[in-house]
């Protein structure tokens, strides 16, 4: 299904109804409305204006139109900002940030937890029942523009609060984090301060402590207004809209609330600003098109952070926040619409209805020009609607591979990098590119999911081994793959008394004795199976009396397996790891095989999708006699072909 | 004319007469002097100590030198900031701006310009008539050190007011930027906050509106100072010596309020600091000469600002202040101030009489050495004062060619770039660089000024076309070039109703229905009369029925003519400009043919200049027989020729 | 002979006497303790805790092993900084430095004085007559982190009184700085502000005096915890461990107080991190080693400030704190830890006794692994201890070679680089690195040290040369090598009246009449002895009546020679110093040779030693039949030989 977000605000009343009928005409079945009204339903402190909201609910109603309604948390007015400024975050440079954008608040602010309960109860209260009102978003892309985490007193007063109940006792603080070293001991809770602007770094327990706490208030944020949409508003699913990687809090945790995970898919402007990293050589091929794993690897996570899940925003033309803003490619928009389906979405939502031309973001396209003209994604997303009317999407099944993502290991990394080339983001990104360079899908599993029914299992690297997670991989049948600084950390990351992968070597008997970091430049070679691959950034030394199953260059192991377990002893790169997973998963019995630039593959059900990010068109791996229900054999520039499992 | 900056304060009396004896001898006629000497004449709050000043302008005069007297408002002393600390500026991060250089005050500060005032008439009063003060420089170099923004509460509350001046109705400024967007609107202009510090980008209506009213603070300051000279020193002139490139406030306005625009020229330093864009390549080729059109671009521009004007400062040797500071050639500072005169100066006044051996400018050389003696300047000083002996100076007629310069498309770009690399800055610099490359010459328009009598007018980029814009495009008779974006905004920074540009398509029927902004490297390529052309950072779609002149490699239209009005909606690069100005001034029957490297023309009147920034002697393209004034048919290494129009 | 570093209180109260068993059996004679314990032995207030601190000495003790303790003063406890907020320092963009890590304080808070006396009274009246306690380390790396310089409120207080002490009157202040210019002049020196903030540069003369008086707080702060000591401990020696190149305070100075000078040496950190700055291809080459000059620079830098001199802290593995943090390579512990002693430490301390899993440091080696195993550099220092045993070490004698070291060089061409590339760090590193590639031994020598017995002396560049120098320089027997802007300076960073050298003119008659310095790209030749120098930075004109003995492309003078004193008038590459330096000391007698890549020589009276920095042996350049005691005629990769003057 497709849909589309709405401003009933920006438009004169009288277009909306005319609105209404062209979405319908369009094929549209979801609107959502509301999440930056907080102004224009609240004006002044208790004075409601809800009367236009209504109206615009009724007459998207009225043409069918199915509405998701947004809580307006993401912008409180500037009267409540005035009048409590404590809602306000703190920047790590101890700077308040202030009024005149949006997220302007701190998660722990105790007044703005307050006024955000009563602004939803208000907007639950009225519309929880409404028929129109199909279901709810929560606030709008938490951590979006760095605010995940506020330097502020209000910050601050409620990090010794999660420390206490965390710790109970001072001592057991002070014994976890190791603050013998330096003189670092608190005598009580009250003396905890914030991690930032210390005269060198801070203690990383200190930090992972801190991220965790921020997470968690993003999560009980999130909660409180479920909570109060719940108690009013009964069968209507809630979702929150994430962002492209956003690691700052635990999306696996915080959609525990939630009915459905969506996500803002921009993949330009994702590909222009590193928000997983691309090669300068990717930054100008796929320019007009994104990287051709950007979208999928998000699409993959949220399918994985929630079953049901959908694009809330999908980019319609050029947008306006990145450093620069190109025009898609011909057919992208539709391309990207389809290459959802195919991951599984359940809705494709379009941002936005019509590009409003003022403001931050007036250069943003959507469906329809200013001057109320259709603009060139009207048109593909009709060929959509056109083209899901007549196919049947299949369920979406369990992929063979499973890719451990750890929000927890972005966190630990950051606090303590020791390289500093070593990036969570840039590890998991590598091991996706390289399964999907191979034409295998992929399952995102949170660290202590089950891995039961993959028959290839990537965890590109989890620090900290908990006993769920150790009796996952315990109970897995298939072949799986741990990359460098697994199980190197207890849970207050420390270095296990055992030394890494600490619990690990239950099952795995290594023991890692030393590791480097090496500057971009200084690199090593690994052998494996009478190949050589060079790399950098990682390596470590390992005691163990099993004989590895590849070397660096000294003779010291590298790669090492004891039953379905293997552990790489270094930073590997996509090309290491487009050869190591195509030959295990070759040997698995899974079909692996480099594609060509440009090409992806994604099944779902008996339908396998192929997708071209290249000008040029090019043959699609299909079997012979496959029956086509997208394009053909041959695959445009831009284009999208499927067929039917024979 | 011939003047230099003197600076009695800081030589022993003894040595003011032979200083002024030496200055005569020199051929000089102005000396500036005071502009940072409060410390000097107000020591403490009340206590005057004027005889100091009275004797060395006595001195000066007595040798028949003319003063220009600076009001000592660029260095308020300290027991003044101490009284008023909220005389200080904040900078952009929210940081006080302390005391310990120079600039350390706001324009909306009500303290310092109630204490300006005073310090001012004290000034006019005392001087206003005296016999030997032909002129007055109104403080000093307004906007250097990123001085014209300030972020402190006395400008929030002075923008506040402006707001309201500019409004009215709060309401109104809410619809005017669009603020239901992301619930910005304010209930009352104290609710208003400056743009600085918000968690992702303000609104680029806010950042507009606070730049013009930075802008406006800068010349109500200005005219408050003039006023009361005005009132008391008739019939002498009032000017002031702006800076290099600091588009920050427009020129234009402020010196409506100015006799004499005047400027300081450090071709080395704006070389090496980018004060407008130069390549790797020319920083390394033109380090000791500066850019060749570095000088003349602002020439051009202040002679634009103001038919009288004076290059007040003029490098006379090393400075330092910039990251590199090299010693200029051989010949340059002749040349320099040469080069002032063929583009229409009335006086060139060299910085400093004397290199003064302590504080931050004890590196900046002046046309005598520290230890008394003459330095390399001086020389070259000498012999243009005797060559402009030799030789009368025909008036300045306008050039055939403007360029539209808009001080408020600087703002609005900053504001809002949408690409990183879209600067007017440089998008005017190119225009102005590729038309002096073809030897042609150029007067500076401001938008709504008139064009008539020009052949070829060039309109880098006019964002805001308001009627008198129009009016004056629509009257003039010559060819007119409009660069890409011109029309595109409306008032309050948002995008016409009618689709850019906007009230343009009266005259010129186009509608830009798309935009792009482009990496580096990310490239298009437009093809005109047969010429292919590469470019980037910026393309438009344009709907039109015009047949387009050039076309975009996909078949669109890149150029369009309708009756003398040519839009290019694509930015052009430096080579393209060259080639479709040069052709195009050809065709209106100007000369334009490219310079050999480093070689530039300048016409006074009758007199054509060469100018020879290369390193070896060149031909200059005099006609046959031309009679010589300077120099010869050969231009030496950095040096001048001149010859008669025959 | 061997120590190492230990904090007992990292580890169980049981494993003590083990850990005191096994340094005696490695061979150990020192192990220092207690300069991070301050919140150990005083958790709160006046509640001392000193039980476990007599203990752990005595069960060192026990074993034979010498104690240095260090006063704790580096890292004050929470309560403390929650008491005395005063106690902490602010940073140069106006921001407090938290509580977090270490070196929370600033040297001018009264405050912390105060607690420093105190708590260093109880330590020194406790341990002061303990036969256990050997000597005793003030603090800990005095400067790291960027510590020596602070902005704060008691900062200010501090500094005015130190300029009222220095000036006496305020007018003197405001003549020595030059203060008229810019109306910069104070009424009192309750009007002085701080350098920092200021809306352009402050006046460097202002930056100068803030840079000395942050130097002395340094030292007035060490010698408050230095008399106490002296008072309550007699008969022990008095050490502070020094960092690589920290000259934010003059360490000569400083030293004066201490019976022995000692620093930490971190080749890898180093080289990794630009502590003396190497080239990229250098980065790489040495990644694993360190940069071969680096820790000899060190040695003897700190062998000039003392006679007496250790490595406190010798790198022995990966540590955590670079940017990148590789693995020693093999052998490369054992020779760090000759290559001090054949600079002449006394004796060499190992960081750490045992690698602490926790906190900020967890991934900084010791010589024994967190699980309590033997690390590599265990058995590195092992085969030392060996080696030491079996060779009696002769005296260090003087070197032939001097190079004049200048901290407040480094402050004043901060204060006032004039090019970007000018630093005095850069000038002595490549001053010393050409002697080094020479084979030749260098002792540094303080402004104004005697130079007697010196063969050659190099000055990179001493700007203000006083009384004592000139007296230095006068009765030299050396070849004098001078560096550009030397002599270029007065007392008050004033350009001299009689022009630089200023009162170096007396013995060497030129006189710099323009400086200039340059973009890298912009370069300029020197022709010298038939050979030919490209160079760039700095190029002087020099007005004299002597001969050049080398000149500049364009004919002017670039080396001049007066005596036995040279001047270099413009910025010396490496290249041009190891042929200029290499041929003058060859004229002198010295034996200078350019060694190869990665192998480094140096004498300790009859012996000479050996290092092999490369990869890949070489053989060294001992005379025939020469005993070797370590190693042979050919050296192994990372290996040391060491041969007795036959």
């Amino acid at each position: 299904m497709l849909g589309v977000c709405y401003y009933p605000e920006h438009w004169p009343r009288e277009r909306w109804a005319e609105d209404a009928r062209r979405m319908r005409e369009l094929g549209l079945t979801y609107v959502r409305v509301g999440e930056f009204s907080w102004s224009r339903v609240e004006p002044r402190e208790g004075h409601l204006e809800f009367e236009w909201l209504d109206t615009a609910i009724e007459t998207l109603g009225r043409e069918g139109l199915k509405v998701v309604l947004g809580t307006p948390t993401p912008t409180p007015p500037k009267w409540l900002v005035d009048k409590h400024p404590d809602v306000l975050a703190y920047d790590v440079q101890g700077r308040v940030r202030r009024f005149g954008s949006r997220r302007h608040y701190s998660f722990s602010s105790r007044s703005y937890l307050e006024h955000s309960r009563r602004i939803v109860s208000l907007f639950a209260r009225r519309y929880g029942n409404n028929p129109h009102v199909a279901g709810w978003q929560v606030d709008n892309e938490y951590g979006c523009h760095d605010t995940t985490r506020s330097y502020g007193p209000e910050d601050l007063r409620a990090f010794r609060e999660w420390l206490r109940a965390r710790y109970g006792d001072v001592g057991a603080l002070n014994a976890a984090w190791g603050n013998v070293f330096w003189s670092m001991e608190y005598q009580s809770f009250e003396e905890v301060e914030l991690p930032n602007l210390t005269v060198t770094e801070a203690n990383p327990s200190h930090w992972l402590d801190f991220y965790r706490f921020s997470s968690e208030q993003v999560a009980a944020y999130n909660r409180a207004q479920v909570e109060i949409l719940r108690a009013h508003s009964p069968g209507r699913f809630i979702a929150h809209n994430f962002m492209g990687y956003t690691p700052d809090f635990d999306h696996f945790k915080l959609a525990e609330d939630l009915d459905v995970a969506s996500w803002d898919s921009y993949p330009l402007g994702f590909t222009d600003m590193d928000v997983l990293p691309v090669s300068q050589q990717d930054k100008l091929r796929y320019a007009r098109t994104g990287h051709p794993d950007m979208a999928a690897f998000h699409h993959d996570l949220y399918r994985g952070v929630k079953p049901r899940w959908w694009v809330m925003e999908q980019q319609p033309g050029p947008v306006n926040w990145a450093a620069h803003n190109p025009s898609p490619a011909p057919g992208m928009v539709r391309l990207w619409t389809w290459e959802a389906f195919a991951h599984g979405a359940e809705v494709v939502s379009y941002f936005r209805w019509r590009q409003f031309p003022q403001a931050q973001e007036q250069f943003h396209a959507g469906l329809n020009r200013p001057d109320f003209r259709p603009d060139v994604g009207y048109f593909e997303a009709e060929q959509v609607a056109r083209e899901l009317g007549a196919l049947e999407l299949p369920p979406t099944h369990p992929a063979p591979v499973a890719l451990v993502f750890d929000y927890e290991a972005d966190w630990l990394y950051r606090a303590q990098p020791q390289g500093q080339e070593f990036s969570y983001r840039d590890l998991a990104w590598t091991f996706y590119q390289a399964l999907r360079s191979l034409g295998l899908d992929v399952d995102f599993v949170r660290p202590g999911g089950s891995l039961q029914g993959y028959r290839l299992v990537v965890v590109p690297s989890t620090p900290i081994v908990r006993e769920e997670t150790l009796e996952a991989l315990r109970s897995a049948q298939a072949a799986v793959v741990l990359g460098p600084r697994t199980g190197s950390k207890t849970e207050s990351l420390g270095i296990p008394p055992e030394l890494p992968p600490g619990p690990l070597q239950a099952l795995l008997p290594v023991k890692v004795v030393r590791v480097e970091s090496l500057r971009p430049g200084v690199d090593f070679e690994v052998e494996w199976e009478g190949g050589r691959y060079r790399s950098s950034v990682w390596r470590e030394w390992v005691e163990t009396a099993l004989e590895p199953i590849g070397n660096f260059a000294d003779g010291k192991g590298a790669i090492f397996q004891n039953n379905n377990l293997r552990y790489l002893a270094f930073w590997p790169t996509r090309e290491f790891l487009a050869a190591y997973l195509g030959r295990l998963a070759g040997s698995l019995g899974l079909r692996a095989h480099p594609l060509p630039e440009g090409l992806r593959l994604r099944r779902r059900g008996d339908l396998t999708f192929a997708f071209n990010y290249a000008p040029h068109p090019q043959a699609v791996p299909a079997p012979e006699g496959a029956e086509f229900v997208l394009g053909g054999p041959t695959v445009d520039a831009y284009g999208v072909s499927a067929w039917r499992r024979t």
